[in-house]
């Protein structure tokens, strides 16, 4: 009976591998031929999956990102507004040993993402996805009166704010990791989001 | 008479170039040859100001942060609280197209600094330092009464978010500048600030 290969299955797992030595070692250390031998295929092997770096990474990029939206699909099962928004943040934020690893290949990539066109297309695509899905929780809970309507409050920028947030924390966190522990990441969070829950509305009415 | 080097402002010509070009072509075009011969040197003349390309990508990353701290020192003078707050946010969102040069620099180290410790060492350094600083600019507003001393005011929450959204916007702005222009920014430091001011307290009180 012939081998039956599953060509995703192999695929996301080159990625995978792809994905650790990167995060372990950084994109210099992302060699077609060591990737193959890790991967247990002979050398040449990869390109069948992949034809060139510039593909196999390309995948591993958009892989961050998959792995992050699936977090973020699992754990907002049934949540919409703020409280969705908080476990957003949390799966975003470089909280877990995972998110850290995932920070370090993050920023590996934004340096990449700078001369290489269709890797900053991919980071571009994640920003707008999460710019919507913040502006579409915030939106949420201004429907469900949990946070301001008020001519003052600039979704914009609530938005932006947060995912700059974010995004900053992917370094603060890998770089400077004492200084950005997950117990202040979580205070973090509750401050940001609490913040436009409407007390000062209550308070002015 | 023989010709006068002065050797503190060769060694800051050559960094500047180094970051001129690290801006335009990333950390990989930063090759000694090359760098010598945009310097006007001879092969080999750029060691005696410095031994190792390590050297010079240390000096040329502590430069980044040098010029930002001369802008806010020069921009924050006879400032203090949110007043200066707000300057230093100025200088250190890439609004400008120097500032957005630089945070591509930015961006290239910060990978690069995932395998350097120097190079970690010298972000560490400068996070710590603004940290202080921003610290200190809220500590000056409470005193002065400007910002509320109530108990639920986590300033090191309010430091980290900042930093952290400042940080985040370096990678936003020159990868999703479309979505991130400097008008958005403007709007984003004054609603980061203008909420720390005591409209609450005189809300409740």
């Amino acid at each position: 009976m012939p081998k039956i290969v599953d060509h995703a299955a192999r695929r996301r797992e080159i990625v995978e591998v792809a994905w650790s030595v990167i995060a372990e070692r950084g994109l210099e250390a992302a060699v077609m031929r060591d990737l193959a031998r890790e991967c247990g295929f002979a050398n040449g092997a990869l390109s069948h999956y992949f034809p060139t770096k510039g593909d196999l990474l390309r995948a591993a990029w958009e892989h961050v990102f998959e792995r992050t939206n699936e977090r973020i699909a699992n754990s907002t099962v049934g949540l919409r507004g703020v409280d969705a928004l908080v476990q957003f943040c949390k799966q975003v934020f470089p909280m877990t040993l995972t998110a850290q690893a995932e920070a370090k290949v993050v920023l590996n990539f934004w340096q990449r993402a700078l001369s290489h066109p269709d890797l900053a297309e991919v980071n571009d695509k994640a920003m707008t996805t999460w710019r919507a899905f913040i502006r579409q929780c915030l939106e949420e809970a201004q429907t469900d009166g949990v946070v301001t309507t008020s001519a003052e409050f600039d979704i914009e920028v609530a938005v932006e704010e947060l995912l700059a947030m974010l995004m900053g924390a992917q370094m603060l966190a890998v770089l400077t990791p004492d200084a950005h522990p997950p117990q202040l990441q979580e205070r973090m969070i509750t401050t940001a989001l609490q913040r436009h829950v409407r007390t000062q509305d209550t308070a002015v009415n």
